[in-house]
């Protein structure tokens, strides 16, 4: 989930796909729900607030820096679109936000034998040990903000979403430096690691303005469908040489031995030479810089890319047919625009 | 926290301050809860199957192994004592060990400095990075089960105390290695990151009894005292030439540089060769089996065990004291016994 850095820096950009709507996406959802954002912001100031100041130090780090807040935005924006006038989504915007960092901590506890190949991980400034016990303590911050906040259906939501994507994150380390995962060993994982919680996220927002269980799913769907949409373009952007060409940085999901769907699909078409190519680099991690070359040649060769990119494409095509129950209105288009424009990331 | 193994080979013992009542102590109220408990270990056992088969291997390694289940049973018999007879109190004893599992998995996280120094945790089994995945799915499961048990008064005290145990947690990571740790700090990290649950898991027999706030609390301030007390043991026993001549392994703490009472109690009172000799072992981890012996020969000349287990002692008392507003009956007897053998697990 690192790779969120990456997305930051990858949007917007020119793009033959891209027209005005999508490029506004993210940005013009983001104004809309601009105040409400100042306000989460601030809770998460607040809540990050320890009497053990390396607490602060460390989450003020990953959390405060800023990011995109792509899933607290989903909230906001959600609740409005559902009509929401309140105030509770600002919490559960927070609570989501703070799930999403407490993962990535996590995400980047390197075991010693990493370590001993050089990555480098935001974990390598505090060590581990404190990144695990600060992701433990927004965590539970999370939990604290929802009871807070006195639903326990969204308490529901939200603890479902948190042990599923728990369980996506261990899955994905059984498939990483493991070429026989198979296409769908690799959906079930972004499902749970990332879909998950854009789901969560969304649905909470038609809970809070008491909308019918249809309209709570259909968000859910929205949410489920763009997260793995964006996840899948996330996992193409780290072998596009337009990222490159732009001063993108890419490979990182090659060197550390991910099997995302590229990967697979290029390994399923490859002959036997080729499968030793991807066995070495990304079982063994043995390679070199000319390696990711020749990585991205093969990728292109069978089509991997782009037809990742198609799959994506297709789950962006559920969550746009989720919303249609919603009437129009600027929500609805700015969320519809955000979903376009995290297709259009790849340029 | 994973002295945990170390407490629980270390009881019931004769010594000379046992009498009947002590010996029996734990086991006693593991007897008068025994199908309850059974009830637990099943709820245990279901919920921490997933589709993903790393998660209950890793878990089962660590929660089905057994261990005494202490805190569980306290919620097992705090609630019996309050004369609840539903069946709330086993999802939520359940949850309690949850929480404290997953904590121990992340206690034992280590980085890669330690590793170099040849530490054996848990985590060196499966890894760091699966550790953690799993004590997060865990403690996400810990937070369904309170979840669908559907009082937020129990979810507001149980993650009150997993906020209290992470703080507790990064703060203990501050003193490690530090002998500037005061005692005002140790006494902080032991009542955050061990007494919290005990008082948690105490509170919320009452709470489901439907029990008065004096007696929730009452039964929360018998499990802080007891936490400490059993903490406050649990530091000294590790320095123990009794518990040594039993066979049993003493020095973990100090190898690993940690700073309980009794080693802040001796820098302090130690001439200036002997604060070398301490910021020696404990701040560079330089030290040998020798300094070990030199370590407790320091301790034992001034007094700093048996001042930590007369500190212990009043912590008990004030235990003892908060139980005086229940009726007398079994249940009660079997708890303040318990109480009793955690003070004389040192013989």
């Amino acid at each position: 989930m690192k790779n969120e850095s990456k997305a930051v820096a990858a949007q917007p950009e020119r793009s033959e796909h891209e027209t005005d709507a999508p490029a506004r996406g993210a940005a013009a959802l983001k104004n809309l729900v601009h105040e409400d954002l100042n306000r989460v912001n601030q809770v998460i100031l607040e809540r990050m607030q320890s009497q053990v100041p390396l607490i602060p130090q460390l989450a003020g780090h990953i959390v405060a820096a800023g990011g995109k807040r792509l899933r607290p935005v989903l909230t906001l924006a959600s609740a409005r679109m559902c009509g929401y006038d309140g105030a509770r989504h600002v919490n559960l915007a927070a609570t989501v936000e703070f799930i999403h960092t407490a993962t990535l901590l996590h995400d980047d506890v390197v075991d010693e034998s990493e370590l001993r190949r050089g990555l480098e991980t935001a974990n390598a400034v505090w060590g581990n040990k404190a990144s695990v016990l600060v992701g433990d303590f927004l965590f539970s911050r999370a939990f604290q903000l929802m009871v807070s906040d006195g639903s326990l259906h969204v308490l529901r939501i939200l603890s479902d979403a948190s042990a599923t994507i728990s369980q996506g994150e261990v899955h994905q380390l059984l498939t990483a430096n493991n070429t026989r995962t198979d296409e769908r060993a690799y959906l079930q994982v972004i499902e749970a690691k990332t879909a998950a919680l854009f789901a969560a996220a969304c649905q909470v927002g038609a809970v809070v303005a008491e909308r019918s269980e249809a309209e709570e799913h259909a968000l859910a769907r929205f949410g489920q469908g763009m997260g793995i949409a964006f996840q899948l373009v996330d996992d193409v952007l780290d072998y596009s040489a337009e990222q490159r060409a732009l001063g993108k940085r890419i490979g990182d999901d090659f060197r550390e031995g991910k099997v995302t769907l590229p990967v697979v699909m290029a390994f399923e078409r490859g002959d036997e030479s080729e499968k030793a190519f991807w066995r070495r680099c990304i079982e063994e991690l043995d390679q070199t810089d000319a390696d990711l070359e020749h990585a991205m040649t093969l990728l292109n060769r069978h089509g991997c890319l782009t037809e990742a990119l198609a799959r994506a494409e297709s789950y962006a095509a559920d969550a746009r047919e989720a919303m249609t129950i919603f009437p129009d209105g600027p929500i609805k288009t700015a969320l519809l625009d955000t979903l376009e424009s995290s297709l259009v990331r790849t340029a």
